[in-house]
């Protein structure tokens, strides 16, 4: 897609590791350090648009770029996951699976992906949602 | 493992949808209603760790959950992903992918998974991390 920031040939420059269906980036804003993504050379929308072949290819790449970044910053964990949708917090409409390294001596190690959206605080203010 | 809390024979009623690989079964503290999470039959420490038969599988339960949720919830974004050690909040040493329905009523509608993780002040206090 012409505009969209992950696609080619503009994303080129920043492949880090790709094969025929994926690619991995660091993160621009590289906190927590190391911080990388994993994403479809072509223009999916969201990881549920993934091709069979893009999602096997995601999990290569994951595990390569865990081994490289293993190697160069020694996380003591991980976060690996998606945001879908602008209310789920994608930025990009072109899928991006986040490989977060997390370190044992940052302020919020031993906290995970849903730590504050799973919090009673994050109820909406009329109670219930959806249609349940 | 006789003390996993995410291994049969325990977890069997909770099973809401199952191949021969995988199970899904929802979150047992539902913030935000309607969250689930799809798991490999087997004992796995962490994603890494699953075989490429539990990736697929893991993928077409994310899949049937989401159609599912689609109709009882209705959800306007998601979230999906897996927590990798105890500095990384996973809370259970057997690989669970967590399926977060959002919802445009939360008060965190458009955060994502990463957005106090990234944030600048969970840099830690000596500055870089690991070994970069």
């Amino acid at each position: 897609m012409p505009d969209c920031p992950f696609c080619l040939p503009r994303i080129e420059p920043d492949i880090i590791l790709a094969d025929e269906h994926c690619y991995a980036m660091f993160s621009r804003d590289a906190v927590p350090e190391g911080s990388a993504m994993v994403l479809p050379l072509a223009h999916r929308e969201t990881v549920f648009d993934l091709t069979p072949e893009e999602w096997t290819a995601t999990r290569l790449l994951l595990d390569a770029m865990k081994r490289k970044l293993t190697g160069s910053h020694a996380p003591d964990g991980w976060n690996v996951g998606w945001n879908v949708g602008p209310v789920g917090g994608q930025s990009v409409a072109h899928a991006h699976c986040h490989l977060v390294p997390r370190y044992a001596g940052e302020p919020l190690a031993g906290r995970g992906i849903r730590a504050w959206i799973k919090d009673p605080a994050n109820r909406p203010p009329g109670g219930m949602m959806g249609n349940a």
